[in-house]
């Protein structure tokens, strides 16, 4: 017989520059509830601490009865130190560097806190939940094509995070050596090529060219153009917004094949809002595979060298899970990092 | 009492395009003899895996007394399929594609066979012989910059194979999009941007273009300019190879850039004979590193995040095995990879 034991709960958290959300997990259930918060960035680092703790601390009360907490997961803009738990020069979090975020929650909450990047996070949900879990690969790599272009890489099961956990920031690896400034300091990474942001620069450089008049018409009506505009003028033939796309697809090949060559992994993800446009960036990033990765081609599915491996061959596929990858990713951050003792807690006032 | 047993005893073998090594190695005395023959291409890979096998059978009958063969280890040129053993496409050795090098050596020798591409051999023998045991790192990357550029990557004590055996091709990642033709295929691959065929192919370009009369004046006393010619130009003051020289550590930067950035690893380790010009590519190197990789410079040595790394931080080095790297790297694979069972043999005639 073996002894009963209460099933378990973990608490999740995925800090954002603008907002940040809060939810309850159970592996059985998934997410039970969640909360969503502004990040009071004008208020300080401490500030927005205590709000994520509180609500932490209130979700937790609400659905702990007859759960053991497994530990609280958090997802946070990088780049972030580790094991530190510490910050330095966040881009999303203005006036963070240098703080000690791990730290700062563990004097708030009781109880296992694991952190991770928030492109680790969706990373692990889309490896434990998504295509990942499909395709039954061991490993794989996930570029997330949002605000900026985050990058998690999963080797052999486990997280890679590099000797102080700066591993996995593909999103700045240098396309165009002499391309657009990046946020970072360097021009032409592949988060100044291929982000949201990215596209929409480049519409409004072609805009002000005066190259994209069906552009500049979405413009005059007084929409502020997002990066759904720009795929909604291409899919209606705007030829601007196509070749914009394409261009984006281009870049994320670039990139991709270089990662291909380096890993030779069975599955690339593209997660974030620009991956629903997969119609539109997908034929010029094959294109750009089958020219720049003699991996790729060897090893695609139906290849010579395909055969052994594990998903059927190196995949390139976009996420399953969509915007939610990233909470989720930090709800069941406690049940995979190793050395997390279970225990009670939340309370710590 | 621990029953007495007999030393250990591996062969190692270094294929390459133009000529083939094997040697006879112990851990206590290092390589005992070795022996060099040319690579018959022309004769085709039967034969000179015949030639291979027998050097090797030789050898091994004028030391295994009194030793226990630990295996047999192979440096072979790639893209090598693993755990298969099979050749594709391999350009230094044209006519062996498709050719299953592990069974064929299977065949002819007795005994368990290690293979591995030969730039993984050197990055071995550097990690467990050379830098790596210096720095106490359990990760590291080595770039090999010769007729092209090899690679092979560690990640906590292991050769990263890729799913196929094909990862550790950084060689053939995208630096300049619109540059040079590679031998791959692609264009702008580091190996078209920082090996010592592209040093030599660049300077035949300044030479033919009018604007490197010291190089052409070099090239007309009847010498075949070498990379080396190229580095003792550059010492001497010529303006056109020293800058062929800065724009190949330029290139070989913007590669490690991205390397720092996706994988954060303790080590980065440069050999190949164009890493002897250290004094001429690294500064350009450096810079592009400070430049474009903000990992690079939140880790290197003495920064904010480099405390709790091993080795002290992101140290880039020259090599420290030289060209023995690649026949120690083949001698020590038997010693270093798993499922190597110890057993007599070899003979098989």
């Amino acid at each position: 017989m073996t002894p009963q034991t209460e099933p378990l709960l973990t608490m999740g958290v995925d800090l954002g520059g603008t907002s940040l959300r809060v939810a309850a997990y159970t592996p059985e259930d998934g997410i039970l509830d969640s909360v969503a918060l502004p990040t009071r960035l004008e208020a300080g680092p401490h500030a927005v601490v205590e709000d994520m703790c509180s609500a932490v601390r209130e979700l937790h009360e609400r659905y702990s009865d007859g759960r053991t907490l497994a530990g609280i997961g958090v997802g946070s803009p990088g780049p972030l130190e580790l094991p530190a738990g510490r910050l330095h020069h966040p881009p999303n979090l203005p006036g963070w560097d240098g703080f000690h975020l791990l730290a700062e929650m563990e004097k708030r909450l009781d109880g296992p806190i694991a952190i991770e990047s928030d492109a680790n996070a969706a990373a692990l949900a889309e490896f434990a939940l998504g295509l990942g879990r499909l395709l039954c690969v061991d490993s794989l790599c996930m570029l997330t094509l949002g605000t900026g272009v985050g990058n998690g890489i999963i080797l052999d099961g486990r997280l890679w995070h590099g000797a102080a956990g700066m591993g996995g920031e593909a999103g700045h690896v240098t396309i165009f050596p002499q391309g657009p400034l990046c946020g970072c300091g360097n021009t032409g990474c592949l988060e100044a090529c291929a982000s949201a942001t990215a596209l929409m620069n480049a519409a409004e450089r072609l805009i002000a060219s005066g190259k994209a008049p069906g552009l500049a018409a979405l413009k005059r009506d007084g929409v502020s153009l997002t990066a759904l505009d720009l795929a909604e003028a291409a899919r209606h033939g705007d030829k601007a917004a196509q070749a914009i796309y394409a261009d984006t697809g281009r870049s994320l090949g670039i990139g991709l094949a270089g990662l291909i060559n380096i890993f030779n992994l069975p599955l690339y993800v593209i997660g974030g809002g620009v991956a629903n446009s997969w119609d539109l960036l997908s034929p010029a990033m094959f294109e750009e595979l089958e020219r720049r990765s003699y991996v790729y081609s060897l090893t695609a599915p139906g290849r010579a060298a395909a055969g052994g491996m594990p998903g059927g061959g190196t995949r390139v596929m976009p996420a399953k899970l969509g915007a939610e990858a990233g909470l989720l990713g930090a709800c069941i951050l406690p049940l995979h990092l190793p050395n997390h003792k279970l225990a009670g807690g939340v309370a710590k006032a």
